[in-house]
């Protein structure tokens, strides 16, 4: 008689909020929750309150933990190259280095854990069930507060020779560019990130630029001026089509080094604004790749799992390395 | 009784020289012979030359082709994902396109065939017996005549989905640069290629610059230049550095995305002037580097088997995948 079927456990841990659920082998979610993280707080204290978040959803959906393969985490943190330690998560446990993030989760739930740096997860999650379904070669690239990028090379994760791989974000585009907040000029992060686009505006305003924006409440967001291009304003069109011209620039480095069959584009800027974005990207990316080889067949697609991304991508790093 | 000794052969066409050579296990050279190839010709006619010198080579080692497990090719060339087809080769056989080059070898020497691109090929020599001896994580970068590079994943050759992974010449770097022979602007192999010194030293004479340059036989050339840098010419210093700041930021932007063990330089470019531009190199690469990780400890370093890379990156392809 086969076993009964059995479930992973996932949890996806931002820098505010948590996403926990229950996946089987088919990418079902059979549950989900989502809870606040206000605030930074002890790394055991984090631990313990994931711990009985996840034991309650298992009990609700009429499980025990034995019925349960282990748990995928994704998290919004630096991890050492075995995935064992976070070096450096500011908006989750503040200035607590080499905590010992897997191990505390294992004993908490007597369970096997996998745990992976976020940008990692979600490519996978995309990999799986979302715009990228079924591609071994993939790039997810994050634009939001942070630019980042997931890669995944022959359906798994590559995670560099240290782990560090997939800082995205700070690849100079244009050496004499804005300062960036990791202290270089130029990144693709102080020019196309969503605080990069806000921060043009306003620049362009104090200069006394008239536009739409200016009647608008202070502070700026991406989000106001991606809505103000909407409406017509060339100010924001201008940023808008920009951004579009950097982020593209950026994505054909990318196809020209790495020749992935699919760039997956999420995050909050593409989210908020793939109807002005996704095609400027696009035309901008295969005008910039060389044309004698055809990378032309690379497809630039948007996220298409919102915020299960992270969820399924960590159910996956459970499935993919524990057949059932 | 074990059987006798085995060997492979292999060999290195490039634009303008053909290599072939015998290797033994261990990376040891047991017959090695240069040819040249001057001017385009039939892929027949390619092939049958190869044949004939490899034979010879073969035989004045006093082996048979019996005692060979078989021939590893590197090509300058642009290749299909298979790597049974060369699509692109215009300085070694002109226009023709889709030509099975490594069935035609294999029909030739009726041993099996490796066929791979260069600068791939040239990453396995020096991750095997040179400059990066033993790292999985590797990228080789070639800056001569153009500039491209070479992925080493897990010790293997990275081709990307589509076979064309490793464009890093024309990635751009500066969007309002120089065009390129590309057709796009700003690419790096725009700025810091041994012609585009040789362009950037052109202008600034045209220009009025006083320099030792101007009294140089022209056509100017990268090596002039390096040569005028070493006795002090500050014009020539002044390009070497600027040079030096654009291969350091675009290293910086690999250390980023893909966080290697080990970088190594090569090409005519680095091989004639590695006094003058490592160090500047190294400086710029860890300055534009992320602080916050410890990306510092990527080895950036010159290519040290010199020719015989790619005699040897070929028989490694070779002896990867077929066990003695």
């Amino acid at each position: 008689m086969k076993a009964t079927a059995r479930y992973v456990a996932c949890c996806d841990l931002g820098g505010t909020k948590a996403l926990v659920g229950l996946v089987d082998e088919t990418g079902r979610m059979l549950a989900r929750e989502r809870y606040l993280l206000p605030g930074q707080r002890e790394p055991g204290q984090l631990v313990a309150e994931l711990a009985s978040r996840l034991t309650q959803l298992v009990r609700q959906a009429g499980l025990t933990w034995s019925q349960v393969i282990g748990l995928g985490c994704s998290i919004a943190a630096v991890l050492d190259a075995e995935r064992r330690l976070i070096q450096f998560a500011p908006n989750l446990i503040g200035s607590a280095q080499n905590v010992p993030f897997k191990d505390l989760l294992q004993q908490a739930l007597g369970r096997p854990v996998w745990l992976e740096m976020d940008a990692q997860v979600t490519a996978l999650g995309e990999a799986w069930q979302g715009a990228g379904a079924g591609a071994g070669e993939l790039v997810y690239v994050v634009v939001g507060t942070g630019i980042g990028a997931g890669l995944l090379i022959q359906g798994q994760i590559y995670r560099g020779w240290s782990g560090t791989a997939g800082e995205f974000g700070h690849t100079t585009l244009d050496p004499r560019g804005p300062r960036c907040n990791c202290g270089n000029t130029g990144c693709l992060e102080a020019l196309a990130s969503g605080p990069a686009i806000a921060q043009q505006a306003q620049l362009a305003l104090d200069q006394g630029r008239t536009s739409l924006i200016r009647e608008l409440q202070p502070p700026l967001t991406a989000e106001m001026v991606m809505q103000a291009a909407r409406l017509g304003d060339p100010l924001a069109g201008e940023i808008i089509q920009q951004t579009a011209e950097y982020l593209g620039t950026a994505l054909a480095n990318l196809l020209n080094l790495l020749n992935p069959e699919v760039i997956v584009l999420g995050g909050g800027v593409i989210q908020g604004g793939a109807d002005l974005l996704l095609e400027p990207i696009r035309q901008t990316a295969m005008r910039r790749c060389g044309s004698w080889i055809d990378w032309r067949k690379t497809r630039i697609v948007a996220a298409t799992l919102g915020e299960d991304a992270g969820l399924l991508g960590a159910a996956r790093l459970v499935w993919m390395t524990s057949p059932n």
